[in-house]
């Protein structure tokens, strides 16, 4: 929750200038995201969000990101779409730092979701599948399967900090992975970061989804094994089976699983938590002493990924065959 | 530049259901103020700021603020005004702090004001000064020249670590100050911070002033020497007569001064470097080892103070007898 980057009046009016998007009435630093520095810009015309980039994004990977948003846009998809400079194109530069415009949506996150919402996810999460099915361009999962393992060699050696026995139940659980991860399911672009605070809500009414930089090609149902792990535990810690199934089902009413998809669910399920179980390890190792970031608590993965190593089959998902 | 409550969408759709201000659409918490945590609040009716009064506020002072900016703009001065709610109150309570909505002011304040800034600033000032002259609350300068001496006291033995023979410096000025401040100045209703983050234009047109939680009564021309030192000074420390001339015409066309306001000017802003320049000091001292925050420098206030210590009279601001 920051804003990494000053931008003054002056720069940004000359950078908006560069928009036909009215006149500039007011901009703030908004305390949202953790990777770029985000402002809510006001015209007579409408509200902006403008996002500076900052380090730790690639900015190799932003016109995959940018273009994805448009094509999603341009297919009804209720996301963030990236206004276009005057001269067309979609990046642009502000204060030293790569910057993109997009409209502004309207709702809020859901702090405690309910059942309801849970489905209302599952139809907008399968929307996306489907409406980036024709999106021509690829990026590879960076935390996919592969890339759990050099995670792991970087903080195993003290994951026993954390928690003790912690290092010997990951390796062993990144074996069983490794192993039987399934291939071959139905890919597409993923969200691949679905949580909460990217779904906003008006009421009941799921009014868009945000922050897609995290999006890739991968097989949908990892998307789906994601939103399990981030949608459907309690707080303290219990699975809830009838938001899983609202949400499988919601998902399943715009795009129906395929017979290997319900198959690979405890699977997938497994491989998300340790996903999150891992980067938050990292993180909360990586968290210089002092700090004023409080990192999220690795724990609440691994309580996760123990309950999905219990799970038979997709039925404990509520997942009706 | 941070928020330091977090409030939930339910939270904060409760306490929006007691004001008559629209269905809630949004809300981002905002990196602006160091003391309170702001949100931006999106209704179908309109923008508002959202407050919630961390513990460095007062609570007793939150009715003089409040009330304060419902009669300035009642008196059609441009800057926040407080929404009551339904009940009829302007402070309610969120998150179990003090909260208040007021509307939200479009403008940008400008990182390198012109002299043309400063005319504006001139008028907006003494429209203020008019406009608060029959307001009923009175809130004592807590930072007046009486305040000045407890501060220095918390710092003076670690002074000479930020400057050597800065202490004995500050000795030496505060006794003069305390012997000569003036008295009996016409008095009423001062913003007391009115630096340029707390003034919004829009163009070369002020839009509005915000930020009066340090509003209290005290001189006029005490108000006016702390915008000397805010806005009539370049980046290099050098002093800009031009832009001070253009603030003193600006606030005579719509306020003259009186003789003994003009008199006064010279030591009124030395008052004023001092002030900034110890509660800079001691914010300074304060910082914990390791802070993210980096806090002001004290020093860019020592080089004012100088240069206000070689005026001779008020003709060096630029003021035509």
């Amino acid at each position: 929750m920051a804003v990494y980057t000053d931008v003054s009046d002056e720069e940004l009016g000359a950078f908006i200038e560069g928009y036909d998007v009215g006149r500039l009435l007011s901009f703030k630093g908004i305390a949202e995201g953790v990777e770029n520095s985000n402002f809510l810009v006001h015209t007579d015309a409408a509200s902006f969000i403008l996002t500076l980039y900052e380090k730790r994004v690639n900015p190799n990977d932003l016109p995959y990101f940018l273009n994805l948003l448009q094509h999603l846009a341009d297919k009804g998809l209720s996301c963030p779409q990236p206004v276009a400079a005057s001269g067309g194109a979609l990046l642009g530069e502000l204060a030293g730092r790569p910057a993109a415009l997009v409209t502004f949506l309207e709702g809020m996150w859901v702090k405690r979701p309910k059942t309801v919402h849970c489905g209302e996810l599952g139809k907008a999460m399968a929307r996306l599948h489907l409406a980036g099915q024709d999106y021509a361009g690829f990026r590879k999962n960076a935390l996919d399967v592969h890339g759990w393992r050099p995670l792991f060699d970087q903080c195993s050696a003290r994951s026993n900090e954390v928690h003790e026995g912690l290092a010997d139940e990951i390796a062993a659980e990144l074996s069983h992975l490794e192993a039987s991860w399934p291939s071959d399911l139905p890919s597409g672009v993923i969200h691949a970061d679905l949580f909460p605070d990217n779904v906003f809500f008006l009421g009941q009414e799921l009014s868009g989804l945000i922050d897609f930089y995290f999006a890739c090609n991968d097989a949908f149902a990892y998307d789906i094994a994601i939103c399990l792990n981030a949608w459907c535990f309690e707080v303290d810690g219990a699975f809830n089976v009838t938001k899983a199934k609202a949400l499988l089902k919601g998902y399943a009413s715009v795009r129906p699983l395929t017979a290997d998809e319900s198959k690979a669910l405890p699977i997938l399920s497994r491989g998300a938590a340790l996903r999150f179980l891992l980067t938050r390890l990292y993180d909360w190792l990586s968290v210089p002493e002092g700090a004023m970031v409080t990192p999220k608590d690795p724990l609440e993965y691994l309580k996760k990924l123990r309950f999905h190593q219990t799970v038979k089959n997709s039925e404990a998902y509520g997942l009706v065959a």
